[in-house]
């Protein structure tokens, strides 16, 4: 058992939307057991001084590519791929150190799980486990129309099932790259293999427009008709990126979700917004995600909330969409019923993913109960996070996470043997 | 003298934009006297896990306003300011805790120096002077077209003057509040002022459209060309937002600088962007502000130096504009410029105002000569910065600042007092 005791505030995210006061949560094993006040005698953290909140859900990253920060700014889209991303993860044959990159630094900014779109799974999967993070992981299929790739493709994805499953903190996800990489033919057989295990498809969609120019000139159809008519989406699908839909009723229809990644479509460019208020119109569930460290260039789902809030502001002239609670609903609560993880809530019998943040600080003043949704979205940032308790574990403390120096040297002795750039 | 020992980095901003490794820097008085190697037997502070680089420039804030952090997201402009901004603002009547609070965040964030646009100018520089912040301070001159308030408006800021004067930390500037809200004589007398003092003049213009079509319908004009008609623009001027710019190349052609404040344009819903690349190209110096709490919600350049990064690739749909050095140097060297301050570089005789980063961390990694300057403006933001000295005195190491918990509980008491909200 674990207690955190006399949290200043706890943003619950239940459906109330309750922010408690001066109240204990009682973890046991992974769970959440109590809520208010308890004396049982265990292990303690006092919580006297900190903003309790539900860990954040990046719901899009890359591991593989997550070593290559900083590489290349400033670059058209396709010298950003051709001349920099693609030769230096080239380089990098095995992913594990990336990904535990990305599991160190996601702890840190306050992200409890993240979901994966990347090769190399197995060792994507030793690296949350070695940290202690939630993941999901998805194998990229991708055949760029070669009819022999196909099998090989949907060989790697189905192998892993035996390997990812019973995992504690590790969920197997169907991964396929794009509609404008992929043949029809792996786009059906990944969709019909995603509905007879009953798993997650996540799929870039629309990232740019080439690719809705390459959908109509290939079949006449617009690119969400395309994939209807191949009977593509549904309820297990989660589209990623999304800049240039324009068919959102007929998107929302399918029952698929939607990730947004701002951050990364306004540093690369990609010319549109995810029109993410609309999207809530119809009833889509949408979430966050950081995408990689190569267009972003962090993992910090604290500046994708603020973000989201400021480029639908600036975007459809009205400052009053995207409102802070909806913001963080997609990043905690909705983003876990994506995932079909009860977690994203501070709740009995929901699983204990749970971060703190010192509230005690200028930056945080006046910190009310009426004003701390507001500085969750628009003050803070992942920096601030302090506490981190993923599956009932303590991950992270006072910012240390255990043998993190050990880590980071590996990853440099890595990085400085492969030099991907 | 102070010594900063064996600098892991140390980002210059000098002309050749060096990047330095494993340096020192010896600070003597309130100066950089010497970079590389030192041996000065005086105290010193080990850098060897640091990014050492200038403080950053924040040129548009108002302190009395910063207190009302959180009171009011997501709201159409006018409801914003009638009914949430200017009634708690009223019951403000000592500034004095508000730029306490605005002091303490700055530093925490990496600021060095702040604009203030305000009132109750006296009692910020008392609460600059407490932390030991630079500041610029100008009181915020506005007649709403009433002939007889121009004297009393001129008369505060001339007796300004005598008070303000020989304060190592504070010089004071000529503030107006925005060419929709002052007439034409006190934006004349204004700038006269500026002139014959040779102070700089600060002023909100074209944060609006309906700024742009009041000043059409009353003088036929548009905002730039009318006040050029009046001689109001020149290199004393520094033009806050100027989100509704177009006559870019008139702009540019009076000297005057010009201040982006991406965050809150893009919160508020100011409807377009500053147009700083193309101001760039006819070598209008543009720097970067916060504007208040109550629109941003914090007072973070590092946030306000990714956003303008992020804000016109997207915009101009064009991924290579605002590339990140030039983003750095807005709000270092640049700032420095317009505010005819010798810092915002790490170069013997500057004013020692430097802060510091520790590089040692999976956000920053991989940290690289090559990569720091993207690490800056794309990985970073105001909390991860640990030391920050000003002026040649440590006003924050380790990320505590002297008396912060003495003087976050006096604005505590006064917020609690007044109730502003």
């Amino acid at each position: 058992m674990l207690l955190l005791k006399n949290c200043r505030f706890i943003v619950t995210q239940n459906d109330k939307r309750e922010v408690l006061e001066h109240q204990d949560i009682l973890i046991q094993d992974n769970q959440i057991v109590k809520i208010g006040k308890a004396d049982e005698k265990c292990p303690a953290i006092d919580c006297s001084d900190m903003l309790i909140m539900p860990g954040l859900i990046n719901l899009h990253t890359h591991t593989c590519t997550n070593l290559l920060r900083g590489i290349s700014d400033d670059l058209p889209l396709k010298d950003w791929l051709e001349k920099k991303v693609w030769p230096a993860e080239r380089k990098i044959k095995d992913v594990y150190y990336g990904s535990l990159l990305t599991a160190l630094e996601s702890v840190k900014a306050g992200t409890t799980t993240f979901c994966d779109h990347s090769f190399g799974i197995e060792r994507v999967a030793e690296a949350a486990e070695t940290i202690g993070i939630r993941a999901f992981l998805s194998y990229c299929m991708l055949d760029l129309f070669d009819k022999n790739k196909i099998k090989e493709e949907l060989k790697i994805t189905k192998d892993l099932i035996p390997k990812l499953k019973n995992r504690e903190l590790i969920t197997q996800a169907i991964g396929i790259h794009a509609p404008n990489t992929c043949s029809e033919d792996l786009l059906k057989a990944g969709a019909s293999l995603a509905n007879e295990l009953n798993m997650l498809n996540f799929i870039h969609i629309l990232e740019t427009k080439p690719e809705a120019e390459f959908i109509k000139k290939k079949t006449g159809k617009g690119v969400i008709d395309y994939l209807n008519s191949i009977n593509f989406l549904n309820k297990n699908t989660i589209g990623i990126h999304l800049c240039w839909l324009n068919e959102t009723k007929d998107y929302a229809k399918t029952g698929a979700s939607a990730v947004h990644c701002p951050v990364s479509n306004l540093k690369l460019a990609s010319g549109a917004r995810l029109p993410v208020p609309e999207l809530l119109k119809f009833k889509t569930n949408v979430s966050l995600g950081t995408d990689s460290n190569a267009s972003n260039n962090n993992q910090d789902i604290f500046e994708e909330m603020k973000a989201t809030g400021l480029l639908h502001k600036y975007s459809l002239n009205d400052s009053t969409v995207m409102p802070t609670q909806a913001i963080l609903d997609m990043a905690t609560r909705n983003a876990a019923e994506i995932l079909r993880l009860k977690t994203g809530r501070i709740e009995k019998n929901f699983l204990a993913d749970i971060i703190g943040i010192p509230i005690n600080q200028p930056k945080f003043f006046p910190a009310k109960k009426e004003t701390i949704i507001s500085h969750i979205i628009y003050s803070s940032n992942g920096s601030d996070v302090e506490l981190s308790i993923i599956n009932g574990k303590v991950i992270m403390k006072n910012k240390q996470i255990k043998n993190e120096k050990t880590h980071l040297k590996s990853i440099n002795d890595y990085f400085t043997k492969v030099k991907p750039f």
